[in-house]
């Protein structure tokens, strides 16, 4: 492993939210040479990137609102923390590849593309592989998800089944994730949604895929399923600023089931709610095979294990072959220490 | 991934007791073709291999004891379950290489052999290269004490301390093994034996190196020591076939600690004992750092899964470049599926 692979290495912060703050306090924690900041909030075009992230220092790069003239001026990576789905995310990852910056983002179904938006993601791939660049992504999948899952496999002799639960704080992700949640409202506003809109397969299902294609087995069939998550409490949302009561909403979970041509069985089930006291983030899988095992961590801390894993990738990706890179095509995360 | 890496791989077992019969059984699931058994025993030698592994099924492969003619004939692998220590298997692993086998084994100091046993691995190294192919070691250490530990590093920003503690079940490796932790001896007698001879350092020091060298750290101190694990109350030990009395040797902790020129400190400490009913084999990691964060897997069920990884890592060793592989240089470890 190279140490300082962050040495000189250009870098644009592409979004200025909780997210891309604390991603700029790790790039200048690792050494990267920040050339420049992209934001559309008005309350933060044109300060300083290091007071718009709180960093205590001025960092001498100002917010700008204007992408394609921030990217024009040439960087070796983007790191995108904006939006989630790739119908949303794909203007923003084109002036980037365009532009002839790898990108790193947090968008979450970039993960793994390949099913869900199968479009939006050919035309990504075809982007990047002729502007000889890479997009990928990473956060609490990565390593916790995927990566951890994988390794423990490699003591397994044969695989039956894989279950995986996780629980995530809404609260960490302010008001707008708490509200595509349908925090605080009634159960059955929730479930007249699912009735009548359906509710988009996110998350658990690219996580799911990419580690059934990072153990190169097929799929033979998959299925997803949300349910609410109440208490027959009342509990506070400090995103929301207000108290849930008994019976309202306090998250989802979101449930996929994938079966391989192979026999393995995997599902991964995600409880995004809001947290009692003491309450901590969680990871624990199940491998039902020869010889059974399980795999427990507590604390993952995923608000900021999601900025970390996402930093600790680009030199991976910077190093990765062009094209749009699914999180099953990379290798193993890497600690970078500075 | 190709699957069914092990279709017309030809392999030696190299070693038919407890270890090497597991290890049979999980090649003949994945398909290898076995081409010769080496056994010294004489009452292993000159029965079939199915049988010594009982299998229940015959492999048409007799065990021999002329280690030189099984592997003059020609193989891919050895998978050598011999013993431990560089200085005792060095002249197996000459016979496998010099005949143009790659090795694969569960000898603990070829997990990381450069610092303690360095004459024999340079040794190994030339005749290794000089023959084309790889000597590597696989075991509990590649997925529960490595590579989840770098895997969940990858989420981690700033590592300041990682420290790891493990429960293996003496009873699980019959009665040398239990015999050389001086299992059932008064704690008198384990102290003299220290003061006197001093005791080796031993897979945790090679474990823990492998990990600093594959997270690209280097050692600036190591010191190792091991202390006595007795019980207020009798036990009985299956390996021993006797009842411990209170106060007697039920075990030992080894210890290993490192320090390293870059800042982060490791520990590592090994608990080999006699359990009680309901006692489980442990693996536990905890990092002080940015953020914390801690693993667990209960059940690891070290026995069998030295075994399975063993024979998982087959394909990549194969694959590796010629000289002793030590664990760091190793890709993270892979689920072969059958």
């Amino acid at each position: 492993m190279t140490l300082k692979p962050f040495s000189g290495m250009r870098v644009v912060v592409y979004g200025v939210g909780t997210m891309g703050a604390i991603a700029t306090r790790l790039l200048v924690d690792k050494g990267a040479e920040i050339v420049g900041a992209i934001g559309r909030s008005p309350s933060k075009v044109g300060r300083d990137l290091g007071d718009v992230a709180r960093l205590g220092i001025s960092l001498g790069i100002p917010v700008e609102n204007d992408a394609n003239a921030v990217l024009s001026r040439g960087a070796d990576i983007a790191v995108v923390c904006v939006g989630s789905y790739l119908s949303t995310m794909r203007p923003h990852f084109e002036i980037c590849l365009g532009n002839g910056a790898n990108v790193v983002t947090i968008e979450e179904e970039t993960i793994f593309p390949w099913t869900t938006a199968p479009d939006h993601a050919k035309a990504l791939d075809a982007l990047a592989k002729s502007n000889g660049v890479t997009l990928a992504a990473s956060g609490a999948q990565d390593v916790f998800w995927v990566n951890l899952v994988t390794t423990l496999l490699g003591a397994v002799h044969k695989v039956d089944r894989v279950t995986g639960h996780c629980r995530w704080n809404v609260d960490d992700y302010g008001p707008e994730v708490a509200d595509h949640l349908m925090v605080c409202q009634p159960k059955a506003a929730f479930e007249k949604v699912i009735t009548s809109d359906g509710w988009p397969e996110f998350v658990a299902r690219q996580t799911l895929e990419a580690l059934v294609a990072r153990l190169g087995l097929t799929v033979s069939a998959i299925s997803s399923d949300v349910t609410a998550v109440t208490l027959d409490e009342p509990i506070h949302s400090t995103s929301m600023s207000t108290d849930i009561p008994p019976g309202g909403m306090i998250g989802t979970v979101d449930r996929t089931r994938i079966t391989t041509n192979e026999g393995p069985v995997f599902s991964f089930a995600m409880e995004g709610r809001v947290y009692r006291p003491g309450e901590t983030d969680t990871n624990a899988w199940k491998i039902d095979g020869e010889p059974d095992l399980e795999l427990n961590c507590n604390n993952a801390n995923y608000r900021f294990t999601t900025c970390s894993s996402l930093i600790n990738r680009i030199p991976d990706i910077i190093a990765a072959a062009p094209g749009v890179c699914s999180l099953n095509m990379l290798g193993p995360p890497t600690y970078r220490h500075h």
